[in-house]
């Protein structure tokens, strides 16, 4: 497959939509919103072309009818397009339904159905803890043993290029008696891989039936205001400093898409419980980077890392979050937790970046950040790089605008 | 209108369902699913009478398109469901729409959009706190300023009647190195009153405009796994120890029905913040009571309280949950948290009601509880009560089963 090339030209060259890849996503030309998959630079209208019985699963402007139809439907469909894509007889059928990227918006790919964030990256976890308990009691008890999670907002997922309004919320200083209600003055990103459960479960499922229930995975950015976090969080986890905005890549890259691209997770500091232990290589290798550009100004690489770097896997977080007996539906998306490797460079939020504020980080342009300004705009890039091909995610984006005029029934 | 009568006799007599109350289920008597209203020990089968040009609404078996049409669609509705069970000219046409509920099963009365559960009532916060922090810091710091909520999951809310299988998960001991995973040993319900929200909001809302966002409220059981949720809550809250089951009443009290029994929030004893600030009574005096009735026996009733003991409203827990920006939409369910009152036996959990599980309950059959056993039957009962009728809820009720057997996989 590595060899395969598309008689679309772009998609051969340096792009993230080899025909290797074929990432889901919806878009809108002006003809209304459709379900597509990224070839080079152009999408290919996929309801436009013969799907046989299947052809229903494509009407409505969302993945989610193909992820309910199940694997077999989805192995059927990325066969069907590679050959479409691929083999030169077809193009001639094939490329009056190729819309370029450029002439097209890109829309949410699949309807949320629940949304959960996890927890599960080492050396975030580490950091976060070393800087709010000490290096003693940095990883807390349980960590090595749960991949911890906790339930987030879905109605706040939005797709990339959506602005993002700085909250407002309750903060409260250290030398502070009383809580203020103001706008975040410490919003941060976290870079994160999201996966999307593409078939429902009732009851406990095993770490290998979760990974066959993963449809694939977007960029993901969890927007986090860590002033109101750290007012709210106790003893009920985070709320409302989470819940503005998550923002997730426009394509799904596919499970199959990725296949090749199997890491194992690190060494087991603690053997895990039977129903967390892997039977194989569930994470991938995705190369990860954040970019901060200051309103009209260039972007500056602020950190690079990798989703190898993760403790726990998708599945093993599915798994876990079935442990319960609680049902998981087509549409859910799950959040990886902060991906930061060990390195300062690597580190996937600003909280980490700044050590809590301290460190400010100083961009090219001179400028320095310690937790996002208004105008700021926030991309996350990713791609799984193989033998003369790349598996892109395209961008995960947002630029941050100012929080909104307080309404007079807020005003003190 | 209190004097109201209908002609359905049982409307008139000891019943949570007279005339003033029309509360709205989904119902199937053998002929598929609709939506319907209770009036005495009967079902009006309510896509079946006259609605004109809203006919539409009523189609599917759920209420949420008639939430999602909005207040004015919701006040007709009401008055036009009143003259056609109040008024004796309308019987001919009417009464063969009459389903009696002994012969029809009460289904899930909306598509739970998202859950959110709150930690609102002072002396259930007063007494966990107490428990697990000592008296002295019994109170989290926050808890004064804030209506502390977090996500649940809206796929785990069920229908009264529906079993409850005890979960596994899991647990560690304070003299265990190592969690085990093992069926929950301190399975537990939590007393709630649910309040659906029924029109979607973009960004901050009033605590007036959450009132009128609200199209009712539901009797609510969240079924808590106490020793699950003491080792994963730390740092980011109760995750799989809430996930198993969330029980509502099979009937949701519209607000029109409770608007008599508004009653005000308990004195501040921290000033709030503007944005949560009440304009008026948000609470309403709700009698509430839960049963444990052990596998073939009779029932004891454990506790009773009242809604009116809560420290937040419904309102000010809908407006705080905006405050990010996050939207909500129609169909999202907020558990009020605990109801406890200020003696034992008002206690709305078992956690409280047996100390910890250092005090068994004693119930009227001899037998003892700390927390819940398989066969346990758990139902609670709640109702405003009028001059000369009241507004019941019906039961919302749970068995406790057995956990399943554990897969292979999942043993060690």
């Amino acid at each position: 497959m590595s060899g395969l090339k598309s008689w679309v030209s772009s998609a051969n060259g340096d792009t993230d939509f080899p025909i290797q890849n074929l990432p889901c996503g919806v878009f809108d030309d002006g003809n209304g919103a459709r379900v597509g998959v990224a070839i080079g630079d152009m999408i290919l209208d996929v309801a436009a072309v013969d799907h046989g019985q299947d052809a229903g699963l494509f009407s409505e402007p969302a993945w989610n009818a193909v992820m309910a139809a199940g694997r077999d439907i989805w192995a059927a469909l990325r066969a069907r397009l590679t050959v479409l894509l691929s083999d030169e007889a077809q193009r001639k059928a094939v490329e009056p339904h190729l819309v370029p990227q450029a002439s097209a918006q890109l829309l949410m790919p699949f309807r949320v159905t629940e949304y959960t964030d996890f927890y599960a990256g080492r050396n975030h976890a580490l950091n976060v803890g070393t800087m709010f308990r000490g290096a003693e009691n940095a990883l807390p008890a349980n960590w090595l043993s749960i991949p911890i999670g906790y339930n987030g907002r879905a109605s706040s997922v939005v797709v990339s290029g959506t602005p993002v309004i700085r909250p407002w919320g309750q903060v409260k200083s250290a030398d502070e008696a009383l809580p203020r209600f103001a706008p975040s003055a410490r919003f941060d990103l976290e870079l994160e891989l999201g996966a999307v459960v593409g078939q429902s479960s009732e009851g406990m499922v095993s770490v290998q039936q979760a990974d066959d229930m993963i449809f694939g995975y977007v960029l993901l950015n969890d927007w986090s205001a860590r002033d109101i976090q750290a007012w709210e969080y106790q003893p009920l986890g985070p709320f409302q400093s989470k819940a503005t905005a998550t923002t997730i890549s426009p394509w799904i890259v596919t499970r199959a898409a990725l296949e090749a691209f199997r890491v194992d997770t690190p060494e087991r500091e603690r053997e895990l419980l039977p129903y967390l232990r892997e039977p194989g290589p569930m994470l991938y290798d995705i190369a990860l980077e954040v970019g901060l550009a200051p309103e009209g100004k260039r972007e500056t690489v602020i950190a690079r890392t990798n989703y190898r770097e993760m403790y726990y896997s998708a599945p093993q977080q599915l798994a876990h979050h079935t442990s319960s007996g609680c049902a998981m539906r087509v549409g859910d998306l799950l959040g990886s937790g902060t991906i930061s490797g060990p390195v300062r460079e690597s580190r996937g939020s600003l909280l980490e970046l700044s050590w809590g504020g301290s460190e400010p980080l100083r961009l090219d342009t001179g400028e320095e950040r310690c937790f996002l300004e208004n105008g700021d705009t926030l991309t996350i890039r990713g791609a799984a790089l193989g033998d003369g091909y790349r598996i892109g995610f395209g961008a995960c984006s947002g630029k941050v605008m100012p929080s909104i005029e307080l309404p007079d029934w807020a005003k003190s």
